[in-house]
């Protein structure tokens, strides 16, 4: 997938197979390893309740000197108390000792079900294999794109290149993925010289305009992080070349985003909302992750049902003041509702644009200003609710 | 169903056939008359996207000499614009026609799609026979509650009976559930003597504590709206009996908002939510509200699966500052996380629990304050994405 892609030099990467899942011959623990002290930041969870791995990063971060990161998944470690603490510190610990640094500078993150406890032995004996399994290359980048993985259906990866270095990343989505952020992990790497500060000043609006605007069912996750290494590899960066990276940051978490939406839990499609014209943008995704989240708006596009009466009164609840007569909906080519007032369109013809297509757009277009957001979200199916009807037991 | 319970005297009820929906034998239509001028109180949606009747209703309450309701059921006569509007009025006159009072007099309300302009040769056949069917018992109440359901499966009404009078109620709800308010419709009649403003003062906050703490899918509908008609039949109210009266209407309007969360579309278990020890109620209700909107509970109740990870990281998303030590949770009689621990549990006997029980208790207790609430919900059931997925077309 990313074979034809350059990848940053200087950094090594392992998904193996540790079996910490019951199916056989799933990879389930990753590594990233830096082979210099690589610049790092990370944007976390605003969830009240997080995962031991989120505490033990976020008091890591940022750091000028990271070495590592160990993600495992099938177990998020959250909800449990004082071992889990443990247990994450010491998944740090067992990177460090194979690379002999400190365990501060390895970050961790973990994805699964909440509330059991880490089954140690398995990643005593998984870590050591996996750091030593480590390689540069593509191969090695998607064995470890893979193993973070839970109910997803495919790999996220992406990449920019830029002049003398590059940005890649991976993620994994799926479902428990609602904006702030979603419940997703997703990791960047770059060989660009970038001081750790900067890094967190960049990733930060980057997380905010891209993976924060994507929503499943907008249940914020307990896990959520993302990180961003940069080792320096690379020649420096001078005059604008800072905000060209900014912009490299920005394409590759929109374009993660954009993937988990797509690949979410039992979707049938991929729901780009458009909406404009509003006071701000903060008034823009507010309307827009309102609609996102009716499973009503979520439900009709999964039975091909043209019910923008849906998306209308969804839009209307989403806390921001407007008149009707300030909004028009378009779905498609479709325009549906114009300024207030139902138009007549081809029911049949409408119902075949979200029957035909995998990627529907609706957009909402206010008269009240130059704000806007794009957000992306699926369908509600029935897979989804069989899916998660069944998920720990 | 209210055969044996005393109805205030005065009013008038009809539920008849107009064929606004194509099942040919199906209640439609529904008109409450009070035979004297009634003072009377509405709550509506908090939609900035709100129906012709909404609009209308909201600008002729609160009033001393309502004498008149009129329901339609099968369209919203929402986002309908001008049209909309006219006819909403249209809907109030022909009622005054037949009783010889004026237009606003009447209040008007609807339910069903969105968009759709009312087929006006139907209602101006259809409201003089209503009006003209109208007629006092139990037999003529439960036609009324009949003729305002869209998808529910079942009348919801209830009743208070004090020292010589009384206070009833019937509702509609079935889906578009969401506080602020349930997507429904209440219409509540005594015959108590209470003027109109404290009728207003007396439905919001019993609105504001029952029908505003279900939730079905959080989708605000366009067209929620309750009223409270009192027609002064019954003897004056002293000393503390306006006290009573005001418990009577709560007690029918929490019954009522029970009834619509039991019956919600394609609903399996009506799921209780308490929420006790916050810092206030407010805040209680912010996180019950969280849990009972979060598509993973809903559909881990509906799969029998003890998922209280899921319970606990959705009240962490809800914007209400805590620690997790500061969080117990109880599903049934079973303690599954302890201030912050999770504790080993039987979870075949967790399941069964589920399982077996149609109304099934989730208590989160926090260790913060006094603040309470108790909040209605459902599971998410593959049935209700097929209800839904295909309503319009």
């Amino acid at each position: 997938m990313t074979h034809d892609r350059p990848l940053p030099t200087g950094f090594r990467y392992a998904g193996i197979v540790s079996h910490l899942r019951s199916e056989p011959d799933r990879r389930d623990l990753a590594v990233i390893i830096s082979d210099r002290p690589a610049a790092a930041a990370g944007v976390f969870t605003q969830n009240q309740v997080c995962a031991a791995p989120v505490r033990v990063s976020r008091a890591r971060l940022p750091r000028a000197d990271a070495r590592a990161v160990v993600i495992c998944s099938g177990n998020a470690n959250a909800c449990t108390g004082e071992q889990g603490m443990k247990d994450a510190e010491r998944m740090a610990e067992l990177v460090a000792k194979e690379l002999g640094c400190a365990p501060d500078q390895v970050l961790v993150a973990s994805t699964g079900v909440i509330g059991r406890p880490l089954p140690m032995p398995i990643l005593e004996a998984g870590i050591p294999k996996a750091v030593q399994a480590a390689k540069p290359g593509a191969d090695a980048f998607d064995d470890a794109a893979h193993a973070i993985l839970t109910t997803d259906t495919r790999i996220k990866v992406s990449s920019a290149a830029l002049a003398g270095y590059s940005v890649v990343g991976f993620a994994k989505g799926a479902a428990m993925i609602g904006p702030n952020m979603a419940t997703m992990l997703g990791f960047l790497m770059t060989d660009a010289p970038v001081p750790a500060d900067e890094l967190r000043a960049i990733l930060k609006p980057a997380c905010e305009a891209t993976f924060n605007c994507i929503s499943v069912e907008g249940h914020t996750s307990t896990n959520d992080t993302v990180f961003l290494l940069a080792n320096g590899d690379g020649p420096p960066l001078k005059g604008n070349e800072l905000a060209a990276f900014r912009i490299a940051v920005e394409t590759v978490t929109a374009d993660l985003a954009k993937q988990i939406a797509a690949d979410a839990e039992g979707a049938n499609h991929l729901v780009t909302l458009k909406v404009e014209g509003c006071r701000t943008d903060a008034e823009a995704r507010t309307i827009a992750k309102e609609v996102a989240e009716s499973a009503l708006v979520k439900t009709a596009v999964f039975g091909a049902d043209p019910n923008w009466g849906r998306v209308v009164s969804a839009a209307g609840y989403a806390g921001v003041p407007f008149d009707e007569a300030d909004l028009s909906l378009t779905m498609g080519n479709f325009l549906l509702y114009d300024k207030g007032r139902p138009l007549p369109f081809d029911a049949k013809a409408a119902s075949a644009y979200l029957k035909d297509n995998r990627d529907v757009t609706f957009t909402l277009t206010f008269t009240l200003g130059q704000g806007s957001c794009t957000f992306y979200t699926c369908d509600l199916t029935t897979e989804y609710v069989t899916l998660n009807a069944d998920y720990t037991t």
